[in-house]
């Protein structure tokens, strides 16, 4: 099975700490690695837990509060340094240019890659990438400023081939293509074999669901509904609920009720408030509605 | 004696290391906090080693290389969170502008105080800043762009009263001032008391230079001479003396032999290259031209 990794690189909020860093996260998924969000000193965490800059695809951000951006001059201007010629895609809201461009200015003939920015839409559920094999988009949020989710998605994969059938059935090779697509196979003597006895099923598609920064929002479950792995924020413990509701984050309790409601197989919380020097608090407090929930933490993989 | 003390909050180069973080240092000095560069995350590296952020008085920025600037979005970002109302001012290259104008548009009215911006002067030494007791210069280093070091020094302080005389010549208390200025005592019946049996010397001033970065520059001499502690870049080895003048950088053997003929008394080294993982190299060079020296790392404090 390819590789669908989540390594995060900070799960701390606005305001960095001793303990955790800004947010960002790489999504290691078939060869490329996408990374959401970028926090100050998100380059340095990529280089304490090894991630392979040269294999970075596109970035992906949120939205335009300082915590998920500062980090991308730096990064930008080290993969300059290290060579980068790949064009780099950066989905965000249009107003990343607001620091983009000057950056791209003061850095002028010096860089040595192009950027493209593309705009996210911040009212409804948009794909914004796919290749053959993934599908990647972004969904509505709620919270102060327009804020995006994304979903990463494998396509459906085409059933397996039984290699024994091929044989047995003398299949020509220029059926097999038909018959992982469904078909059923005709013999000579005109006998229909299944398709179901020829194939096995694909792995199911794996998805994974990024939900930071928003308010408590049972509007954003269609676009989450049975993901493998949702990473929801939990700024605050459920004795913060008004202070959530005021600055339109999350208690933990909260991202558990939309782990529940949407049926998804596992929860990982972040975005924690600095105030919270440990996080047992808000893991049982998640684990009490959804007991399939762990914590973020810096370094962290997630596998699917 | 008053604190006067060099936090090292980062001292590696363009390319950010697992070993060290971009450029940034704080100056303790009369009860102020005054740091000198802000390469990407440096209010981390403020956390890590307990630096008091309240009492951040004034920025100082060297050049507009992204390694010395990429953290100041993070730090004033993060100042604002926690309330500052104090103006701050930043010494810099007026071209600072290109950063900070859209990042005070982006914050808008949510910054919590005001910034000033002061351009440097890039062709010669100036004051920049002064209180009774300290005073702060920019001079001009030796870089492919504008680039200033800079000086902090105490003032010369007044001679230190004798309590013992005070008592034996009846000295009246209106007369202290000027005896501790250098005045000589006259007595009642008309004998003339030396100032040097009234007094002691006051310590003399202390003053360190900064000098990052800069090719080997033989005409920053006069600026910095005699000074108690020199920081001054050692990018590269001896080895890559061809490297060093085509990026205008400084050897380790470069940085000391400015030390011997500035007759400071003490020389820390830093602005490592990404390439070095061991910096016995570059210590036992300059070491062998100028032994006062010591290496910079991460957290380390030196103390005038």
């Amino acid at each position: 099975m390819t590789r669908f990794d989540i390594t995060i690189l900070g799960c701390g909020s606005a305001m960095p700490t001793t303990l955790h860093n800004p947010p960002s996260q790489l999504v290691d998924l078939n060869e490329k690695l996408f990374m959401i969000d970028c926090g100050e000193g998100t380059q340095l965490q990529m280089r304490k837990y090894k991630a392979r800059i040269g294999k970075l695809h596109s970035l992906f951000i949120s939205h335009l509060h300082g915590d998920h951006i500062f980090g991308l001059p730096g990064l930008i201007s080290t993969l300059s340094l290290l060579g980068r010629t790949d064009d780099l895609t950066i989905y965000a809201h249009r107003e990343l240019d607001f620091m983009l461009n000057p950056l791209l200015t003061y850095m002028g003939s010096h860089i040595s890659f192009k950027i493209h920015l593309r705009a996210l839409n911040p009212g409804e559920k948009e794909m914004i990438y796919e290749n053959k094999t993934i599908r990647i988009s972004s969904f509505p949020l709620k919270h102060r400023i327009d804020t995006n989710g994304f979903l990463f998605e494998e396509k459906e994969a085409p059933r397996h081939m039984l290699r024994e059938m091929i044989a047995f059935y003398k299949i020509p090779i220029r059926e097999i293509a038909a018959i992982k697509a469904g078909a059923d196979f005709i013999t000579d003597d005109g006998t229909v074999v299944p398709n179901r006895i020829l194939t096995r099923p694909a792995a199911p598609p794996r998805r994974y669901a990024y939900c930071s920064d928003t308010a408590y929002a049972p509007e954003i479950i269609p676009y989450i509904e049975g993901v493998d792995l949702l990473y929801h924020e939990a700024t605050f413990a459920d004795s913060e609920l008004i202070r959530a509701e005021e600055t339109y984050h999350s208690t933990a309790g909260q991202a558990a009720e939309i782990a529940v409601a949407s049926g998804v197989k596992k929860l990982v919380i972040g975005h924690y408030s600095s105030r919270y020097n440990e996080l047992e608090t808000l893991l049982n407090e998640a684990r009490a509605i959804f007991p399939e929930t762990e914590l973020a933490e810096e370094g962290k993989v997630l596998s699917l």
